[in-house]
């Protein structure tokens, strides 16, 4: 079976899905064993072992009850065992663990996805706020 | 002749050397005609004449007499036809146009490559400034 743009799309969907339900074991199996993610501070992280305690700890505080949703998704098929995914996104409903709540933000992220086991998985990942650029 | 990590690492220094002579067409040319580029501000920029374009501005104001150096480059093979290139950075000698100076920068770039005609290019690529995450 060929793979479709809305195969590609479905893991983006479910990264979305794991991230509003803030289960990070669920988020972190998105992403091949290897994997390398580097978030919006440019920190760097290899492993799944890694990228799920980073997230688990985020999600214990400023991302507890925060909220993804993805505004756009672009598939680009690279060869027949890589595609990449671009999706825009919104995130809200940040706080800091005082209760403060935060601005909310804009980002872009891609996925570079390989096929493991009939199962297309993130094996390198980058994320990009959005925000004016000086002029 | 099987790809090796020096031939990926080479498209890496290629990019740098572009960069410091502020060749944008040379620069440019290091990507795929429809490539996707996401700078650090998260503006996502398609296809090579955009990604000159946008870079020909820059270098012809704050980057005009910057220097980019790859502290560090990590190779990763997706499949037999598409690769991944981490390359650490370094940027200096940042000025506005009234010749004052900015702040040096640090980021991570992450570039797709696929082979074209013979020729690794640049598929897909985006770009972060290394910052402090809060705390």
């Amino acid at each position: 079976m060929a793979t479709t743009e809305s195969d590609i799309c479905a893991v983006g969907e479910e990264v979305v899905a794991a991230w509003n339900t803030h289960d990070m074991s669920r988020f972190s199996h998105l992403f091949c064993e290897d994997a390398d993610f580097v978030n919006v501070y440019g920190s760097w992280w290899t492993g799944r072992e890694r990228i799920e305690a980073e997230h688990v700890s985020t999600h214990a505080t400023v991302f507890r009850r925060s909220r993804l949703s993805a505004k756009e998704m672009r598939v680009r098929f690279l060869s027949p065992q890589v595609v990449s995914l671009h999706m825009l996104w919104e995130l809200t409903g940040l706080a800091l663990p005082s209760g403060q709540g935060l601005p909310d933000r804009k980002g872009i992220l891609v996925y570079v996805m390989v096929k493991e086991a009939g199962r297309w998985r993130i094996a390198v990942g980058q994320n990009t706020d959005i925000v004016p650029a000086p002029t």
